[in-house]
């Protein structure tokens, strides 16, 4: 039985037709209404509810709603089945916003000494100059360009030991004529030569009429698929040079804000196509946006070189990720062929390479064995620490001789998601703040310095910080309701402490942190701590004689070190140890994109890295429970806190 | 400006809008109607004639319209031109035949000695137990199956070589988790090492869940893409058997009988993807009725290997063809490389294997390689010729040491096109006829031994030489009016003789060859005599010490020596020395498809095979011009004819 759906959304009416049985977040999806889901559809976040201004429903679960909100009608779209016509009006909510690009994601980025394009890239043009075919000599259009790649190209290149054995596409043997023509038998052709196995093969990628400058920009790109943000840079591989940054976040977030849910909402009825199709246009708008910067078109790119973690590369590749979350945890690819853009579903030359870079194991992907390169770990003489603070909190540590690996679950967090005035860190986000510990009065900082509208990840580190040091919350991250501040008081949700008044704010309402909020920064503090010094354990290091810190993950730039080691995220150690590398993933893309070496020591790192499974002992566990408070049970680890502490007090 | 054009067909009216400027021919096309156009829509069959019942167009040409044609309303939709509102009656014609499988199209074959599904086939079956995985081994699947292909294929196979180094489609990754699963971790892989190159690549074509039995069939497919017929044997690879053989009308005729029509139908606008479209309807229908025939679906047919002429190769890869019909004469590719179902659009299995056999020039393409390699040529000890009898006309001249080939365009004469009552050798074809040298009274074969339709190309062939025999028709092909019988007379195209009067006749028609269609048949078989002389001359071999004389294409099969080499299409020779091979081009891809030693043997053919352009030179023309006669001007050169005229007389 068909029923109707009346949504009010955005002042605009649209009736969809539904049979009983359905969800309101499919009768919203087929009316083109983008409900977001961070938790996957699971009715844990709450974020899809909506109000039910006539007919009945039936609400599955209302776990994440009061009594109060039910009478009002609200229901949960992701939890709501339908029974009858109904009519929806969906409440104006924060839309997920769009990261503008400014300096933040720019990475200071220089061409890696001693860059020879010739030399290391895979992907080069080379000029021919073709015998015109006559009755003496009617060989045919492709044999004729593969006899001058033999005669021409062994002359110029070292690859050229290929023994012309170039390959190319049925769509390619079909624009050749022409281009041959066009060009009269003089072109220029952009070839493959993959360094990837030990034997090299050439593949035509492009034929283009005429001889074009060999050493005019030939483009590539990088890309970082992270669960939250990608990134995308666009290369010229000529001369090696970064020639545009841009990022955006990932358009599956309104599907899951995690990779836990985003498994499950792939592998609901397509569930996995949307997704595959949501990233995609997430990579194909940045490229065509990072293009339209040195005017190029999209259609110049001809090599793609991608890191994400192992779930992201299989969304992207329309490879079912279950296996991901289900115990023995198994990828379905670690290490995927080489692609091309047409078969991957890149708007750029649909002959352009595509190489997903390899992952270690189901939560230590490319992203992280990019990191790896790009931050020199694998090389390093010293022992060193790598940490990708994200959602997925990986470690590495290790050095030129070992390396293992370990990733556990940190959860969203400190990228604002599970936290009640959590935002992201785009303008209106509160992003440092300081705490009078005699009046508990704050001083905070926003970004854009703008209105503020909530608190991005770095503001509640260093707020869970200021209010731990001045006593505003206990070790146990129980808020102290004795102290004397209007700013103290009981909430709907525990104890909290207002950071900015209603009439300061930009929506008129208090932005607080409540009990519950540093109860969820707390465990994605404790789960990464824990990650860290377990591995660090399992390999007997202690961790004291680490020398290095290295911090990657585009959120990793912008912590306060001190007071990430107040609250116990970062170990106490001298703060030069600390070394923030921003987006270390899409920078190893980078250099892998650029030099087949490069690129086969990614592969080299991956095979490298032991992967330490955290769920299979109860150590991690124990170490977690353990970092489950401000900044740890055992204070001893942490003396620079108590010496702040002491100051304080 | 749009124009109403409303269409009777068939008793049924269709109306499409269609703007100033358009043909007639699109007008049907858009509405739906498939008028025939032989000449691929260049005016010079007349079969497009429909009858404009209202309102006004304008014809760019009558060429084969009368003046009384045209007051009735006729004009060739190919060249009509819409300037208004339309109404058209499409008259009834006869449709493009669908030729029924009858025995005619089943060839005896027997599996090549000593086939051995290991050795030769390059694609196979094997069974993998992989170790499943666990918590101590994260191992993703697709390493686990290579890591299963190492070491277990190394062990049963000569291939194993590949170091484990099989590759696969991002579609196959997509499916691969499910399959080891639902087979428990046991599962059966078809995989082909291909060995086209001197290195061997194995691919993954598809995997399967459990073990399938290593012996039960496997198929595979031989095509023959010919101008006029498309041939198809399903093959089981395992005990290389061929299963079914199925034939059927290229689709493509419906828009150009030749070649040369039909590369030129390819250049207009939509026209080339349009017949790449026709022509994989015709195969997939044939794979299908093939499939149903041994209980079979077509995705179970996981190779497919192909024979064809350049031009229908070209169509069918959707690459342009118009190199192939203007000066020098190139092909676009020669030897396209090793391509899937999917990139080229069979519907077999998406990933099964596509080899397109290599051709030798424009006008010599795979079906004579293949031709020549199922004759034996190739290996011949004595200097043998190889015709294929068909539209193109290809001769091959040579042994073991030497190979060198022609090509002449013998036009659709014996194919039935250009003759007023010529038709294909289907049911009611006139096949075989003889005259009574005295009463000038026929009698004929009659192809179903029902009322006659028209007559065949073995049918014109014995018709034209009893009527030179009896003295109906002279040597220049003139009809001798002085003969006294009601049967010849002088008709709309001059001199006439009727083989079946009205009364006898299918249509109520009298069935008659005329003058016109004489000098149809005495070119085409001009062009191919003159063709295998000049290239005997060419290399200096007397056409009498040629010891054998091989003619294949599917035509080839039905031809009365005697009478073929009464009108002069073949020479004078032993008839021991003839021998009919059928159709030598599915035969060729079969043996290819079977064995990679066969297949490296059609490579070498096309390489060793020296093409010698016949439009190059003078003599062709000259030999040309003098078997323009019946059977020669030179007699001397058929003595058997003369003897035969002689007794005659």
């Amino acid at each position: 039985m068909q029923h109707t759906i009346s949504f009010t959304h955005n002042d605009k009416q649209v009736s969809v037709e539904i049979p009983t049985g359905a969800l309101l977040s499919d009768a919203a999806h087929l009316a083109g209404i983008d409900i977001g889901q961070p938790c996957g559809g699971q009715g844990r976040c709450g974020r899809c509810a909506v109000q039910v201004t006539e007919g009945n429903v039936r609400r599955r679960s209302t776990l994440r709603l009061s009594p109060d909100d039910v009478e009002q009608g609200y229901a949960l779209a992701c939890q709501t089945v339908i029974e009858g016509n109904v009519s929806i009006y969906i409440p104006p909510q924060e839309k997920i916003e769009r990261r503008l690009t400014t300096d933040r994601v720019v990475a200071e980025v220089t061409v890696p000494e001693g860059y020879e394009y010739l030399q290391d890239q895979t992907v080069r043009r080379i000029h021919l100059e073709l015998t015109p075919p006559s009755m003496d000599d009617q060989t045919d259009d492709w044999s004729r360009l593969q006899t001058a790649f033999r005669q021409q190209h062994k002359m110029e290149h070292p690859f050229g030991s290929a023994q012309g054995g170039v390959t190319c596409s049925v769509s390619l043997l079909r624009e050749m004529g022409e281009v041959l023509r066009e060009g009269d038998w003089n072109v220029t052709a952009t070839i493959e030569t993959s360094r990837r196995a030990d034997e090299q093969t050439s593949r035509l990628i492009q034929l283009q009429p005429n001889h074009i400058d060999e050493y005019s920009p030939l483009w590539g790109t990088a890309i970082d698929i992270g669960t939250t943000t990608v990134s995308v840079w666009l290369v010229d591989l000529v001369s090696g040079q970064v020639r545009a940054q841009v990022a955006e976040y990932n358009g599956q977030i309104a599907r899951g804000e995690d990779v836990i849910s985003r498994i499950m909402y792939a592998s609901k009825n397509g569930g996995g196509e949307e997704l595959r199709q949501r990233v995609l246009d997430t990579i194909n708008e940045l490229i065509k946006t990072a293009c339209k910067r040195v005017n190029a078109k999209p259609e110049e790119v001809v090599k793609a070189t991608i890191a994400g973690n192992s779930t992201m590369i299989h969304l992207l590749l329309g490879i079912p990720a279950s296996n991901i979350r289900l115990s023995p945890f198994i990828t379905a690819v670690g290490h995927p062929p080489l692609m091309t853009a047409r078969e991957v579903g890149l708007k750029t030359h649909p002959e352009a390479s595509v190489d997903c870079l390899p992952g270690v194991a189901s939560y230590v992907g490319a992203d992280i064995t990019a990191g790896v390169l790009s931050s020199g770990l694998d090389t390093a003489e010293d022992v060193t620490l790598f940490l990708d603070v994200g959602t997925n909190g990986e470690t590495v540590l290790g050095n030129r001789d070992w390396l293992v690996t370990c990733a556990c679950s940190a959860g969203p967090a400190f990228e604002g998601a599970g936290v009640v005035n959590g935002m992201r860190a785009t303008q209106g986000a509160i992003e440092e703040v300081w705490i009078n510990s005699e009046t508990f009065e704050p001083t905070y900082r926003v970004i854009g310095g703008v209105k503020p509208k909530g608190i991005c990840g770095s503001g509640l580190i260093s707020l869970l910080s200021e209010a731990f040091i001045t006593g505003i919350i206990d070790k146990a991250g129980n808020v102290n309701l004795m102290a004397i501040s209007p700013r103290v008081r009981d909430g709907a949700h525990g104890g909290e402490y207002v950071v900015a008044w209603g009439a300061e704010s930009e929506s008129g309402e208090d932005i607080v942190i409540s009990r519950v909020d540093v109860d969820n920064l707390l465990r994605a503090k404790a789960a990464i701590y824990a990650g860290f010094t377990v591995l660090a354990d399992t390999v007997g290091i202690p961790l004291d004689s680490v020398s290095k810190v290295l911090i990657g993950g585009s959120f990793g730039k912008y912590i306060n070190v001190e007071k990430a080691v107040q609250i116990g995220l970062l170990p106490d150690m001298d703060w030069p140890r600390f070394e923030f590398l921003g987006n270390t993933a899409v920078k190893g893309a980078y250099y892998a994109l650029l030099d087949w070496r490069k690129r086969k020591q990614i592969t080299e790192i991956a095979k490298r890295m032991t992967y330490i499974e955290l769920s299979a002992d109860n150590s991690f566990y124990d170490a977690f429970t353990s970092a489950l408070f401000l900044p740890h049970t055992d204070m001893s680890k942490f003396p620079s806190v108590a010496e702040a502490l002491s100051r304080s007090n």
